[in-house]
């Protein structure tokens, strides 16, 4: 709708001039692609990027999966090993990874400075599984918490986005809305504080402990108020007493309202933040106040407007 | 509101250059009642297909009841037939869509090029389901997944939406945002991602193994997320662990409000959908078509305007 | 925000033609507060009547529990009563009912006319049961089917609402969106048709039967898709196999941004009722088109304008 | 976007008057930080009695938890008694609410009269089950509902919300909306005791006892409409039958239908708050304060407008 905001990022800008090599070469320019999405080259590099951390974490994924884990037994011993496509395309990213580790520090300017930074201990945390299975043996799924640093790494082509006009609109309603979130999580949690101290008094506290209730502690009924305010209702925990039915289907129909007042929030923000201004060009000779931009003319006197 | 926009489409007129007949007569009528829905008898068949249609498709799901099932045993070999009443639909709609079939071959102007068409194929294969049963004496059933294929057909009336000004709007409104359905999803994918992961770590991998955990993999944990944003919340999967509950409760929280955005983001493509047209004075000397309606002069070459 | 729209009823006023005693006099005022909500004393009439229904509809409801219904055998035979307090407020309401229908019937012109119209009937089947107990000395819940008649005397006094000004912009609000809700409808059923057939067929005829699906004809799936895609996600249905996740994973997306649609359309239906036009007075001297309603003297010529 | 409104709030200023110390010194100051949140001292005062309220909160949840309770069995007597920590915190909260609420009873200028206050008692209470305890030497957990007494101070601190603008607008949002509210309520309740009766009928009464219903009683039924209609779907109740089935998944889709509307009444409410100011000309000479833009002549005394 409205066209994307070239707004300075002071930060790149920072980072670029600490990073970036001094002098034109081929150093410069492999930083420019590795590091920035400025132009197509660097686009591309980004979206490669992309897909091949997409596919790292698909692959971790579907290791966990127990179709995927083939266990075999060896002298009574149990060992759970992987199919060879996945030990391989495993390597096979690791492989590709570590060449962009490699490539990263050879064409930042400082690099020991690199690889102590956050993002240069993420990249190296997501190359090391895979080394340290090969080298001392162990199952592959000792490393599975270690391998799942590389999620993070989706973060890294966040800069692509860029690309998308749309994704400023998203960032700048719900940043704009900030204020309205924390006063809307503050009346949440209060309201999840009471009604949940109240669904366990009722449920377990006053009908005894014969009654096998599911609200055995106040967090638990906590927890409960949350998923049952946010309407996502699992059915783990249920009240199973009438007046507890009864308390809670009022609470639901309160907690219902209240949680609906944020989408209108964000709704409201999203609908009037672009009313479309109308381009002020005051016309010199009878002050009529708005002309549209490609105005050559003033509306109401037809003086010839100057548009520098 | 606003009236239903009359625009040409490109793609239909295409259809009909080529395969509408020549030369007007009985076919060329015919062409026009089936394949168009521009005058009342090609909407009246357009609707009467329509029915049809549904008829058929509630016949397929009906079978599937294990209520109209009638399980005989005869020498040993169990059969499952249908009733009779269930039978004789099938029949009458099948003998429908034979001549609707038939009809169709019949006004095309290249039946052959009509049969092996995306359309002609789909329309087939909804009629051969009934005869191969026919022929091999075999049970409906077994052709219950080719019986689907008829589903498809109930695009084929789509056509008829042209008759609500209302399904343009909603179109326009969800392709209008389609930029924002992307950047939507994205987010939506990285948070599933990531919270799906965090559970399966904290759920099945840190506790160890003597938890019974609902988390067996990280695809079933971003089952469980998805679910979970959505608000559906089966409760298939859910947390059984103390930490794993604060956990997730937060994660609904940022969640919800993650899921919100894209109401707001529909809403508001509708509301400002109609955003007061500028009253339309084309100028008579340069022909600018729209101008402000206090506007005297001409805002492009300066002529004096007549608004009478 | 607007004033109510004093729309004239013609129904209203058809019937109180027809019904409504021609001379003044009692039975013309007992008319008027028993049939009418126009001044005070109707008004006290219906919120009396409207107390009297609720507390009857409890009354039905509490009936149902287990709690209240007191098991006896005598001599073998098992009978279940209620407690006093209940069969004493079940009687009460049931002479008042009977006072309010001979009321009805003795003021209208009609009576006969009125007895057998729908409301006549109605009034007479919700005191019926209790008269049937005593006579035939069956049990209270026998008639439970016949008393929940009454539920229907709740419309009876729906006509209160015209007190609130803000009822007619909640009707008008869903009316004008009516196009919209049908279109989005028939959008909801076939969503629903394609993806209960789609998960059938991949839980259950895909894999054989020695796999126990939850999708155990394509009526069930389809209850199952409008259980997911309103996001009420019970969970008495959830598919089992790993491809059956991912597919209702993307399903569940996909119907969650299907079904946030008709959201926006009343958030923008109610946004954009109010658009608050500026009247429109066209300046007789200089023709300037709009002038606020209370405009004595045009804003671009200072001529005198007629406010007639 | 706007301003906070600076409304004169008179119950405080009543409150003020009526127990504010008369004359300037230690008394009044005492009173103005814990009493009043208008300079900086109040507003920390304030934000560490939020803190420990909530650290209380805190440790009356935890204690619920079955992880941190210890059981000790002596001479065949349980016992359940509380870690060190917990019992070490709940004392130095008790102490830190106990010189608080000496403070306030000691500033203010009628103690008696405060100590029989709403709040004088809520302080009280809140101080008492950690005293009780150690007097009586009965178990914590005795008092666990007393204890939640301290939930209410959570409100004392709302005067804190001053301190965010947007939670005017939020309460604003919502109280514009209370008749709307409370029209949605009145027709969610009748949906919910139509569908309710309904549902019980068709799967408990019409289907006879040998059916293992979950709707036992119509109040049942009518919490089940309630989680249904607002989408929080436990599953702790579902319908059995086919019959059942189809009628709840119309249901559903109707019950969407409503519960959708309030969340536009509130995003309605929300854009429409800002309707694009009208600009600011008054006339000099008879002072109409605004005109539109453009306007030469005041519309009100025909006066003509210098536009600087």
């Amino acid at each position: 709708m409205s066209a994307p905001k070239a707004k300075p990022e002071p930060k790149t800008l920072n980072r670029r001039l600490v990073q970036r090599p001094e002098l034109p070469g081929v150093r410069q320019r492999m930083y420019d692609i590795i590091f920035e999405a400025d132009d197509d080259a660097g686009r591309w590099f980004d979206i490669g990027l992309l897909v091949a951390i997409v596919a790292s974490i698909v692959l971790v994924s579907i290791e966990t999966l127990p179709e995927y884990q083939i266990e075999t037994t060896i002298d009574g011993v149990s060992n759970v090993s992987l199919p060879t496509w996945l030990v391989a395309g495993e390597w096979f990213l690791t492989i590709l990874f570590t060449i962009e580790y490699v490539a990263r520090l050879a064409c930042v300017r400082h690099p020991l400075k690199y690889a102590f930074s956050f993002w240069g201990i993420v990249d190296l945390l997501s190359i090391m599984p895979s080394y340290a299975t090969a080298l001392t043996g162990e199952s592959a799924r000792s490393f599975v918490i270690l391998r799942s640093v590389r999620l993070l790494r989706v973060f890294r082509v966040l800069k692509l986005w860029r690309m998308m006009s749309q994704a400023d609109e998203l960032a700048d309603a719900v940043w704009n809305s900030r204020d309205k979130i924390v006063v809307f999580l503050a009346v949440v949690l209060v309201a999840v504080t009471i009604s949940g101290t109240l669904m366990y008094h009722i449920e377990t506290v006053m009908l005894g402990d014969s009654h096998d209730s599911d609200f055995t502690s106040i967090p638990q009924a906590m927890y409960w108020a949350i998923v049952t305010m946010t309407t996502v209702g699992y059915g783990d925990i249920v009240p199973h007493t009438t007046i507890g039915k009864v308390i809670s289907a009022g609470l639901i129909l309160l907690g219902y309202s209240l949680i609906i007042v944020p989408t209108g929030f964000v709704s409201a923000e999203l609908s009037g933040r672009a009313p479309e201004p109308r381009e002020q060009h005051p016309c010199p000779q009878c002050g009529a106040p708005t002309h549209r931009s490609d105005a050559m003319y003033c509306y109401r006197c037809g003086n010839h407007l100057d548009q520098s």
